[in-house]
Order: structure tokens, then sequence, then C-alpha cells
């Protein structure tokens, strides 16, 4: 159903208000409502539901900084939960990219997945600055010619300033994301052809057999392969946290890159914007009705939410979180 | 045929020295070199062939410093070759994250494509840092649900620093490169299925309606799209070269970052080498003999001509250069 965005944003702040203070839980509540507006279902409200409900995380500690320089800062997060930790990271690269021109932050010890790249993304492209950032979650995708699981499902995102909304892309690195095995096999659905093999390495459509043997990256080879493994790289070793195993640390980096640092930031947004212009009036494929930019349909579900004052929820998990 | 790499080495450098400073011959030529060390022929001493020959390149004048700040430089190569405009931001990004922690530069203006961003990839991680390269190539690929070409063959590389050899990791973002479809046309021959489209946006196995038409991305998918597109703004309009379109400057970048940044080297550097190791360790798909890394089959051809001090060349190239 419908409901209110200020009404929801009003029910999300008390159920985690039980656990969080109110700084906290106006940021956690930032990024549901966003995922929900954004059409992105499955980084919602959907959250505060089931065994590991965000608001009954109960933190190992606060988050600690570990390390500090002009450029840069490692966080321990203390197994907060990611929607929080991930927007202080966020926060903290954008303040250094205005000090100092670049931005790095890693994070490990967080709790579970940090979720839609994209949102950390555009934060840091409305400050004018250029948004990489990548996670890496406990490992469930083999290596090219494997059949071990060594590296997470592995989101990256990546967003530009243009003179009106930023570009934004975000991706997971396998062929599929693990919540959806999560889902396929809650409700006993079998999983689609290619997506993934069985602990012998054996291709499956039984999402618990792919749970216990691995997603293929995104490609099915070695190139999807490959930018998996580097985004392994640069939010497990470099940030702290686990590598290649099912067990440990989750981490995520988060960079944040001034383009003063080569180009006019008029010209960069002006010339974004005119390559968009470009991608929008090319030529389609027979059958596609509209070129569209990584990210737009989430962005014009976002503004038709924000213009009508509604999100479309689920009537179950409204039901079950004794909103309506 | 095997020839003496000392021998190679001082032809290239004759050859070169028709138009370029030592210092200019010795570094393109130390390019040349790796390429045929590594295996990839096309980037080898074959560029010292054809109309558009590497030692016939007429700069249009000396690069030029167009913006520098601590962490940055932007350069106009003054379509100066592009392993010489290439290594030379390299060293720049070298030097400015030695510095500072971070070096970022852009290239415009490049006489024809950057080539392996292996090569340069390496040598900001064998200074233990880690390397992204990424350069954009006149529009040829389609942007997802798209048929005309807006995008570059896009290549990007990565590399991190271990105990041993860096990871080196570099891939093209379309589904072949253009140089696959000039060799194919050059030959008669067709190309594999599910490349290229022509110029209608049907699927062709005809190398110069591909030419006319677009490659596919890499994963023929929105993924690959989304990724060339990162690739075509990072290394277009960020570095002031052209964007979207198949006439206007080549442009690069080149990024190097200190990973003590976040981590100790000597604690990132084992645990990239365990990843490593749990890689090579992984059980294998039926069929495949050994899980390579990333780069790795070029890094054993590179240390066998190193240690026999011979490289494979083709002799009609050798014989065309005069070198036998």
């Amino acid at each position: 159903m419908k409901i209110p965005i200020t009404k929801l944003r009003q029910k999300v702040l008390e159920t985690l208000s039980k656990n969080f203070s109110s700084e906290e839980t106006e940021k956690i509540a930032e990024y549901l409502l966003w995922a929900d507006m954004s059409g992105n279902k499955t980084q919602g409200i959907i959250k505060l539901t089931g065994t590991s409900a965000l608001q009954d995380v109960e933190p190992e500690h606060e988050m600690k900084i570990e390390r500090d320089t002009k450029l840069s800062q490692l966080i321990n997060a203390g197994k907060n939960p990611a929607p929080l930790v991930s927007q202080n990271a966020t926060d903290v690269a954008i303040q250094k990219a205005k000090e100092h021109g670049f931005g790095i932050v890693g994070v490990h010890n967080i709790f579970s997945s940090t979720g839609a790249q994209a949102f950390y993304a555009e934060k840091i492209a409305k400050e004018n600055f250029i948004g990489i950032v990548a996670a890496r979650s406990p490992a469930s995708v083999a290596v090219f010619g494997g059949i071990d699981p060594l590296f997470g499902t592995n989101p990256i995102g990546f967003s530009f300033p243009t003179t009106t909304d930023p570009i934004v892309f975000d991706m997971a690195t396998s062929a599929m994301t693990w919540y959806g095995l999560v889902l396929a096999s809650a409700r006993g659905e079998k999983i689609p052809e290619n997506m993934a093999i069985d602990k012998d390495g054996n291709p499956t459509l039984d999402p618990a057999e792919a749970m216990d043997g691995c997603l293929l990256p995104f490609d099915r080879g070695y190139k999807g392969a490959g930018i998996g493994m580097v985004i392994e790289l640069l939010a497990g070793p470099l940030v702290g946290a686990a590598y290649g195993q099912v067990e440990g640390e989750w981490g995520a980096l988060f960079m944040a890159i001034d383009p003063e640092l080569l180009v006019d930031i008029d010209k960069f947004k002006a010339s974004n914007s005119d390559l968009v212009q470009k991608i929008k009036a090319s030529r389609k494929k027979n059958g596609a009705h509209e070129i569209r930019l990584p990210g737009e349909r989430a962005l014009c579900s976002r503004k038709e939410a924000e213009e009508s004052g509604m999100v479309e929820v689920d009537d179950a998990i409204l039901k079950q979180l004794g909103y309506i």
C-alpha cells in the first residue's frame, strides 16, 4: 500500500529509538526510506523485520578511529549497523575531500551488508565530488576456473556530479545477490539458469545448493571475477577486514575525489550532462522503449515519492512492524 | 623466432632515435619490449610498423602541464605517443603518492592508445602503491539498449603490491578489442558471434560492419556498459579529453594510492599474498588445469624471457623492420 512518507519516517524513528540515539536513528531512517522510495525493497524497512532486525543490533562497542591522516581515516565499526557506519564514513570522506581534494575512508567490523552503494555514492556526488564506494561480504563467488567461494558479492558504486542529478551507477559483481538466494530459498523457488554452482562445481537451480556452493561472477567470466577480486582487495586487506573466506569481518571503502584536481567543476558538470544527453539520444535497439541511465529508474521512483509525499511499501511488512 | 633481448632493444632504440631523445626512446622501448616479453604481441614492436608507426609520430608540441597541485597533474600530451606520455604520467602519480599519499594524473590529446594498462599499473604497485589506470578511446561500444557507438573500448587496470610480484589485472570493457576487428578485417576473417552489431543494430560477424556499427560491452549487459560509462567519464570529461564520440582527443587517468593511508604496508602485502595463495589453492572446475591469477600468464612469459635472455617475435615483423 502507499503510506505517507512523514508517517512512515515517524514510525521508523520510533522503532529505531529503542537502541540508537536520535542522531543515529535519523541517519538509519534516511537510508531505509531512501531505499523504499527508490523501489529498492530489499534495502528498505524490511531490514527492521526478521531475526537480525536493525533495531535489535547490539554493537560490540562505539565506532573507533584507528588511523587518521589528512586524506584518510580507518574505522573499526564495532559491529554497528552498516547504514549508520557507512554514512559516517561517507561524511568523513567528503570532509577530507573538501579540505584536501581527496578523501579515503576504510571501515571494518561492520554489522552486515553496507547495502545500496548508490546511496553513499550519490551523497558524495551531491557535494561535487566523484564517489567510488565498494564493499566486501562473506565469500560466495568463485574465482575464474575455480569452484570454492572466495570473493563476496562485492558491490561497487560510482558517482559523478552533473548540472542536474548526479550520475550514479552501482552493481553487485556476482550474477545475482545473496539476498536473491535467501528469498528464493524462503519461497521454495528455483533460481534462474547460469547463476550458481553447487559445492561440487555442478550447475544448480537450487538456492540452498547455491548457498553451499558458489555464485558465478556477473559476466560468468574472468573479467567479472577479476573485478570481484579487486573489490575483495580494496574492501578486505586494505581496510583490515577479512578476505577470501566465509567467516570474518565485513569491510567497506569510501572515496571522494575532487574533480577540480584536474578540471574546473563547472566544465566537468557540463561535460557530464552533455554525455548524459548523448546517451539518452542514442538510437534504440529494436524493442527498447527508452535508453535509461544506470540508476535512472530508482531516481524517477524517488522523485515520484517526493512529489506525492507517499511511498509504496508491502502491507505484510507494515503489519509485521505494527505500523498499520 | 627467438631473438636476444639485448639485440632487440638496441635495434628498437635505433629505430626510435629518429624522432625522439635518448631518454624518450628508452621509455618507449621499455614499454614495447615489456609487451613482447609478456606475449602481448599487439602492443609490442608491431607498433613500429605500418602507416602510423611510433617512430614516425610527429607531436604537435611538447607535453604541457596545464594544472598542478600537491595531489594532481593535468597534462596536454601534444599528440606525443601514448607509451611515452603514459609513463611520464605514471611517474608523476607515483611521485605525488610518495609525497602526499595520493597521486592522480590526467592526460589528454594523446597520440593513439595508451595500450596495456597492466604496464603502468605494475609500475605503480612496484612502488608499494595501489594503481588504478584507465583510458578512453574513440567511441565504438554501445550503451545498454542502444545501437550507436558512445564509449570507447575503455580499458582499465588495477594493481596491488604483495610480498612477491604485484597482483595486476587489466581488461578492455568491450567484448573484443578494436585491434581484434582491424586484424580480422585485414585477414578477411569473420569475428566470433555475439561480439558486435552493425550500424542498424543487427548482430554481425563481419569486422567491417562491426567497425561501422558497435562492439558490445564485455558482459553483453548493463553492468559492463555501466563500467564502460564510468571509464568514459574518468578518462574523458575529467581529463579534458573527448567523450561519447568517434572523433576527438584520447584521454587517460593514472592514480596511485598509498595503502598506508589505511593499513601498514607489510600487513597489506602479506594479506594480499595470502589471498593469492587462497586463490591458487581453490578447487578447480572440471577441465581446468590450474587456477591462474589475472596477469599470471603474462608474468610467466616475462620471467621466462628474462631468464633466457630471449624473446619470441614474429619473423615477418623483424624482417619488415630490417632487424634480420
